[in-house]
């Protein structure tokens, strides 16, 4: 963070070399604004104000989360109604934490930033912007160090303790099953959550850089210029709401009540947004303004308040297919909802429109966390369960709360992934705009070399991550196998493992090994856009469209249709028929190894029970789809954002000292 | 090939009304052109005349390769040097049969079709470009069908045959064997040889498309125009020169000179063949020519006739480059020497440079198609060795010229791929000038919708062949399973399976299955189209993008990490240290599987023999990793090439008709 705010400073400080003079607005150069010193000093206090701001939602996060887990098992000895309402609550808490955090701490920014910038609306937003990498910086590390950490304790846990051992899950004589538990808070909560910030802030602030150069922000009108934070405070109000469905106005009786409870949150949030939506637009927006199309050439786009409305409103609605078709046909419904709400959104406002549509998928991300954060809580309540040696019906009530939060996980994954291309595409626009590039012509080969490699980096950048929790994951095999072998009495319970030293090898393993992917995707946009402006855009448009691509389909279809193949097929041929159905319906491989588990129909029970060669290899399977799904897929929203926003802040420094590379072969 | 035919003459046909009368040209206003009606009529034939050469060299090229196995096993028992002798020379027969017909008939149709066209030559070369469609949609069908025919076979004789039988592979008793064997020569050399034919008669028709409307295109320059196919000639030659490398100035005495006598064709060709492209370009090309930038803008571009040779060398240069990186670091490197290709080749001569450039590397195809296909010879040389009966030595001559092969087939897979990028390249640029698009801008709704679609459609046709594989090898268990269960004294090899219902499950589950995924590429562009060319253009260049990297990453860097590691990491944690080296090596699975029955080293042999547990995951892992890199990763680089021709050929109906479903909107 800090080498990352000097390169800020420096970069930006010499785009007019230091100088403390003012300057020739960019976009009205009749008017003056402050200098590029100013700029590069707010842009630099803005990142770290993002950063410590994403650092402490994860930290905060985490520590809701550890404190719930306990509460969750108690309160599940009562009954599964119970438990769920603590589980979801702890969720929400979190969830409204990081909405409400990420907005004060923005609107203060604005409005500090605006004492110095008085009317120089321009730069004001242009530094903001800053706000939105310093979150997404750290969700980065946040989502690779995690996943990593996560990753290479459960297969650590998992490998040598349900394969070789034949020990339950979260058996407290695994050494790595405190890392295990750990490992859920650190990838799930607090990964997940600084990547909802980071998106969060990136959304913000890509509509307020698009805002700030139409008519509105060119006439200073200061309520219709912070729509895109009031669209953010009436979604709290929103989810506020929202929850009193899931915890107090309907009660969860029985087990097959939470998963339709959980996926009635999103719609019901869908539904009091609109009319929130409606109610902010109204009262927000003047009834008609301009917004300026992009590059050179600035067409007039008439635009009446009802379009922006219906963007944010189709963001939302997307948000909702999105989620639900993700489980079903993997990448093809989910790029043609994508594909859909960009094209009209820009319709309606242009790129104004795609930003408030990002805007309008994130604005009930207090739900969206608080359903994703309910998973990992009840996870860990389970594995608390266990290593307590509570009874079985406890345990059976918790793993019952997880399965309904894995069904809704790919939902937040779907708020994730969809929300991070209509933000990217935001980004990505407010940067050529920036840039003064007047179109991104994919036949020019300045471009094409630049959308080729693009397209590229989604895979080394997953060949990277997968490598990492490889290496990872072998020395906590190698560490918990060592316990199991010399520690005497630790199979018969006698003697307490060691859970230090794992813990220690996941620390260690995800803190060394996000740097490499940490490296590529922070210093890929600076090289490239040394190279020139038109290969970064390049850049980024495939980094986009190949991204989204491989976070969705990767870990969707692929693998159900792959991994479970291998597991079985010379045992019990029908189970490639289960695979192919999976790839239709989405069931991943955890599914199929559930589906074994727990051995519900004639056919699951031929597969074999727990313990059998057919369940061993579904459990290797998972272990292998599980970093793909949890660590690179998650990662890959953060990398086409994270590109997107950093090229928006360096986009001064580009333009002025952009092409060199290029003028040099 | 019918309906598409009609197809292809109604729609442009339609252009202009099935009128009769001449119309202005299109990009010299004031001269007159021959009816939309003939330009139809003679798309059609060009288009029927592609897809009977492209079916007829599939043809030969098995005929070929059925009588060269058995000649290669007779041979084998001389020495392995003859054996390699026989196996390369069937080959280059092969290669040099497809390269000569492509051509021949390409130079009589444009003869032909010049009679009635006169100097009309903007409307001769565009509907010559049917004669690339047709070669490359025949090409679709022969890979995905023969890839889906091959691996089917492949999975049902290894799995239940090797994993549960425990038998050699290519034994007699086993049902699938000569389904198995018929197998490699459908998927290989058919599959294969139509694929580079496409490729080969579609980087002639780019690169006589762009040059009809350069400037010795309009000035009737017939050497300069036919600049393309003097290179494929002179290819030819060059080929003919290196072959004799290999089979008489060259002698193969033991077992570990194959390899580099393969590898050493490869630099042979591309170092005579530089000599051959300079000596055309000095002969053939005018000094200085202009080349037409594409869309309304067309700007003069002035080219010394060194450039177009540069392009051209470059190309034959990236393709030893990109043959060669592919076995070693996955996608970064191909990915790198593409774009570095790209820019090099348009710098220098714009869009007809990229189109040069893909003919440079395909101009030495006689020698790739060479190597290609000595390697089903060799294996099938090899099966038939061993259903013969016929001693140990022979056998293991035949497995050492089959592993040769299998190393540079990776080159024959970089040259496929990497051609197929520039050739779409080549074709999107002179589609989109058809189509009077004047820029592709990503920032466009329309084009972006169509760039993230289009870089899902190459998931999505994997996806379709991964699932048609994995009910054909169903199917395909169970008959064998069936048979050695039923069949009495089939295992002591008294009795003779059914080989023929093998055979029959191949065939029928080929024909059938590649009809969804041939439908899908051929039917997009055209939906598509009618959308709107705009959206077509980001489609076509999300495709490209996408499918490149689908096409190299998939198949080598994930394949390699992850398919091992399921397989021993319970048994042997060491593995998943060769895996992760794998993927940096590009060692596939394959490679995993013959390392570990080669048991060379200390570690192998603690993997465990041929039989362990270990080494029958990997015979599994490597059944699923075939059918990705054997059927969809090929099949991927005719998905971006033939969407692109079709888009070229249909360029007139959009430029006409297109947008028609936007309006409806």
């Amino acid at each position: 963070m800090g080498i990352f705010a000097i390169l800020i400073f420096l970069f930006l400080g010499s785009v007019e070399g230091f100088s403390t003079k003012s300057q020739p607005c960019h976009y009205s150069k009749d008017r003056m604004c402050k200098p590029a010193l100013a700029n590069a000093i707010f842009s630099t206090v803005a990142f770290v104000l993002g950063a410590v701001t994403s650092l402490v939602s994860g930290f905060l996060g985490m520590k809701i989360a550890t404190y719930a887990n306990a509460r969750t098992t108690l309160e599940a000895r009562k009954g599964v109604g119970k438990a769920f309402i603590i589980a979801f609550r702890s969720g929400a808490v979190m969830g409204f934490l990081l909405a409400a955090s990420g907005l004060v701490v923005l609107y203060i920014a604005i409005n500090l930033f605006g004492i110095y910038y008085g009317d120089d609306w321009e730069g004001l937003f242009e530094s903001i912007t800053g706000y939105g990498l310093g979150g997404s910086s750290m969700a980065l590390f946040g989502r690779v160090g995690g996943g990593i950490y996560t990753k290479a304790a459960d297969v650590g846990a998992d490998l040598v303790g349900k394969v070789e051992r034949n020990i339950p899950e979260d058996d407290r004589r695994n050494p790595a099953v405190i890392a295990d538990n750990v490992g859920d808070n650190v990838g799930d909560i607090a990964g997940m959550g600084s990547d909802l910030f980071g998106s969060y802030a990136e959304s913000s602030c890509a509509a307020l850089v698009v805002a700030s150069i139409s008519s509105f922000g060119i006439n200073h009108e200061f309520t219709p210029m912070l729509y895109p934070l009031l669209i953010s405070s009436i979604g709290i109000i929103a989810c506020l709401i929202t929850t009193l469905f899931a915890t107090d106005f309907l009660e969860i009786k029985a087990v097959d009540e939470i998963e339709p409870a959980l996926k009635k949150q999103l719609i019901i949030s869908t539904i009091v947004m609109t009319v929130g939506i409606a109610l902010v637009s109204w009262l927000g927006l003047p009834y008609t303004f301009t917004i300026f199309n992009f590059g050179a050439q600035k067409t007039v786009y008439s635009c009446p308040v009802q379009d922006v409305a219906d963007s944010c409103r189709t963001g939302a609605a997307t948000n909702v297919i999105f989620g639900l078709a993700l489980g079903y046909k993997s990448v093809i419904i989910p790029i043609f909802a994508i594909a859909f709400s960009i094209f009209l959104s820009f319709s309606l406002a242009a790129m104004y429109g795609v930003a408030v549509a990002a805007l309008g998928m994130l604005s009930t991300i207090a739900t969206g966390l608080a359903i994703d954060a309910y998973g990992p809580i009840s996870d860990n309540a389970g594995g608390i369960a266990e290593m307590a040696g509570m009874s079985h019906r406890i345990r059976e009530r918790t793993d019952a709360l997880d399965a309904a939060g894995n069904t809704t996980a790919a939902i937040g994954k779907g708020f994730a992934i969809g929300s991070a291309a209509l933000v990217s595409l935001a980004l990505f626009g407010a940067f050529v705009s920036r840039a003064a590039i007047s179109t991104v012509d994919v036949l020019t080969p300045k471009v094409f070399i630049g959308l080729i490699v693009g397209a590229m980096l989604p895979y080394w950048f997953s060949a990277m991550i997968m490598k990492s929790v490889g290496s990872a994951a072998l020395k906590m095999v190698e560490e918990v196998r060592r316990q199991f072998n010399t520690i005497p009495g630790l199979m018969e319970g006698t003697t307490k493992p060691d859970y230090a030293t794992c813990v220690k090898i996941s620390t260690d393993a995800s803190i060394k090994e996000m740097i490499p992917p940490g490296a590529l995707v922070m210093l890929t946009p600076l090289i490239v856009g040394i190279f020139g402006v038109e290969t970064l855009s390049g850049l980024l448009a495939g980094a986009l469209v190949s991204g989204v691509q491989v976070g969705t389909f990767f870990f969707m279809a692929i693998l159900s249709s792959i991994y479970f193949l291998p597991c079985c097929i010379d045992n019990h041929t029908a189970s490639i028929q289960i695979a192919i159905s999976a790839s239709n319906t989405g069931g991943a491989w955890d599914n199929a190894k559930k589906y074994i588990e727990a051995g519900a129909s004639e056919h699951a029970r031929t597969l074999g029970p727990k313990g059998s060669d057919c369940h061993k290899a579904a459990v290797i399977g998972d272990t292998i789809g599980d970093p793909l799904k949890d660590t690179s897929g998650p990662s890959l929203n953060i990398l086409i954002k994270l590109m997107a926003v950093e090229s928006l802040v360096f986009a001064p420094f580009f333009a002025t000292h952009g092409g060199i590379l290029f003028k040099w072969f």
